[in-house]
């Protein structure tokens, strides 16, 4: 099944927008085990819309065609794909009341150029579109199925993932059932996961599961791609595999599937109806800003306190005497975890104080991560060096820290070696 | 000029990594008044590689190439490059050289694999790599020039604008000097910016300037491409346009070429030795964020606060009785601002409380903006209203939030009305 994206568009062409919609079609192509083989951009031009459907119309078995659907005079994909097919361009009247209601419900009236987006080539087959006035559709050109989809990224996902990927499976003749199950770790890198996970993909024995990585530090993402007959099938040829890996990567996978690590934590906390109070230096606010936000955080998220200079806790809090004054200890950390917690009436605080190296950004610049998280009754510590420059340090800081806090509240230890600090 | 540009590798192909650098070299083109016309994206395999340069050869005058110089197996664009030319790959002593050079500058013997990197089509121009071991060239294939570029990151950067962008100018018999000049502006939407700048582009009646924007919520970015014989000609060019500009947009804007919003607010304090303590609810630390991790910042940056419930900051400060106790107010907002600043020991406070619409998440879900900016001897008020759900309202009251500050800074007033405001 030879696959090809189109992508059209002055915009994208010029890179005013970042192609964010190829990057997220292929990846989606690939979790259910298709291949692009070609990627094109081209603008919003008749010459170059017709070269580009008529060299993938030779090349490809299907054809995702990516924007170009609007009401206006530069969305011209319905017309050149009508030209490439060799057939009229029709008022679909099933897509014109589809928009007429579209905007009664909005109790607006239909502008007369939004009916040019209900001309479809006529030998089309429309495809849905339940969130927006772009017609989807689909025809034959040349020996490839070419699928016409929206440049708006949300009507483009779900269009994509409720109707074009169907059809394309259903054409390549690939099991009727595909499931992807991903892992979200922390600590480890992409070399060492795959060293830590060879040949988990021979536990099936059917070949039927397909591992791949998806680095984005400070976290990396293991993904299985499962094809079986149905979806007893497919949960059954992953349950071994699943289990090996969750095995074989223990501790450092910090959530599964669409979790977050702090939706993780957030929920940790709620489950035990805890409070949270973050103190942060160098990441300076980036830890409070993946929790506080989130839904339901309200109910936990009691303060976070941003210093850049460690000094100023002695005015943010009431500190044993000396605390902070000279070198920085593992006392300092926890006396500092401890009076947060305390301070702010909250049942669990996080600390995380950076002491940034010396000098101007370079690739090779280093902080130390001075750790604390206390409650009532526990305290706990830990030191970590990160070099790489001084926003791989504060990215790295912010992970650590919610990192420890997952594995406090879940009974992990929270000293565990990982591969990306120094010390 | 006809510029296209292929960009090479699987893990682009697959969505494995977003394809930055196609997003980053077509506005750099643009830039200097250049466009592509087409973009091609194919994986790391022979046959895909050699129909890509067969066809950008009988389309284009320049094609820029982008990956596949690495040591690995996997990278073909040399030998692909040879092929298309039909010229046999030689060993390029000089690269070979460099490249020694380069590992034992670092200690380090170079690995054989290496060796490779040096081997290039006969007839191919080198151009440097100052900064990696990928050795770029030039060459002909069909009527088109084509320029081969490292994929990694840094390295394409540095190589196209000191590199190929010179040559493919020299090509096009393009005026010598080209210059663009960017203003950054906050609370004005792209239309009605495009509506206040309309006629600036005939200031110059050579027509060497050409008027763009690129949008990024909630700021916008207006540029300026000037072309001249030398630069001085395009400073005379540009001068009566960019005083136009500044004219125009007036207060809006908030920074020019490589200045940030926080970096401006940053040097307004340091310039007149202030400190900074900053409140947040549902910004949640973002604002902090913006600012206190950068250069500089720890001479700044006192104190930052982050609350989710308004009625913790009757715990964080000591307020006036009552304050905080019913409904929000310009009072309580503005007696908030002066107890941060007062108990901070900061000689500016900003506070910035979100007062979230209920309910889920949904694309009109609003929220109530409550600004106060306090030093000893004044205290500002803004109140705005923003609609557009969580994201669009947390990223928003962040922005709103920082230019009250750097209009407070800069004698402009706190107050004017912007445009994704709904009071």
């Amino acid at each position: 099944m030879r696959i090809e994206i189109i992508c059209t568009g002055d915009e994208v062409l010029t890179g005013k927008i970042v192609n964010t919609n190829f990057s997220y079609m292929a990846p989606k192509l690939e979790d259910v085990g298709l291949s692009v083989h070609w990627g094109t951009t081209v603008g919003d031009d008749r010459d170059s819309l017709l070269a580009a459907f008529q060299l993938a119309a030779t090349r490809a078995d299907a054809v995702i065609v990516n924007g170009g659907l609007g009401p206006t005079i530069d969305d011209l994909s319905q017309e050149i794909a009508a030209q490439a097919a060799g057939v009229a361009l029709v008022l679909h009247e099933e897509w014109l009341e589809r928009m007429e209601e579209f905007f009664s419900r909005r109790a607006r009236t239909m502008p007369p150029n939004n009916r040019k987006q209900a001309m479809l080539p006529a030998t089309a087959e429309m495809i849905d579109n339940p969130i927006g006035t772009a017609c989807g559709f689909a025809l034959d050109i040349g020996r490839a199925r070419f699928f016409f989809t929206p440049g708006v990224p949300r009507e483009l996902r779900r269009m994509l993932e409720e109707q074009v990927i169907p059809r394309i499976l259903a054409r390549s003749g690939a099991p009727a059932s595909i499931h992807l199950k991903r892992f979200h770790s922390y600590g480890l890198g992409e070399s060492h996961v795959d060293q830590l996970l060879t040949g988990v993909e021979a536990l099936d024995p059917t070949g039927g599961v397909k591992l791949g990585f998806r680095a984005h530090y400070p976290q990396l993402e293991t993904k299985l791609t499962v094809r079986g007959t149905d979806m007893d099938d497919v949960h059954r040829k992953l349950a071994p595999i699943s289990a090996a890996v969750r095995q074989r990567l223990g501790n450092f996978i910090v959530a599964e599937d669409d979790q977050t690590l702090e939706g993780v934590t957030l929920a940790a906390l709620l489950g035990v109806h805890g409070t949270l109070s973050v103190v942060e230096t160098f990441t300076a606010g980036q830890i409070a800003a993946r929790l506080a936000h989130l839904p339901k955080a309200e109910a936990v998220f009691r303060r976070g306190v941003v210093v850049r200079d460690f000094g100023e806790l002695r005015h943010a809090f009431t500190l044993p005497t000396g605390c902070l004054a000279g070198e920085m200890t593992q006392a300092a950390t926890e006396a500092v975890a401890q009076a947060a917690r305390a301070q702010t009436g909250a049942t669990h605080a996080l600390v995380v104080l950076v002491e940034l190296d010396e000098g101007a950004d370079r690739i090779d610049l280093g902080g130390t991560i001075w750790i604390g998280i206390a409650t009532a009754d526990r305290t706990e510590f830990r030191r970590s060096r990160i070099l790489g420059g001084r926003e791989w340090v504060r990215l790295g800081a912010v992970e650590l820290g919610l990192d420890c806090l997952r594995r406090f509240l879940s009974g992990l230890p929270v000293v565990e070696r990982i591969d990306f600090e120094k010390t």
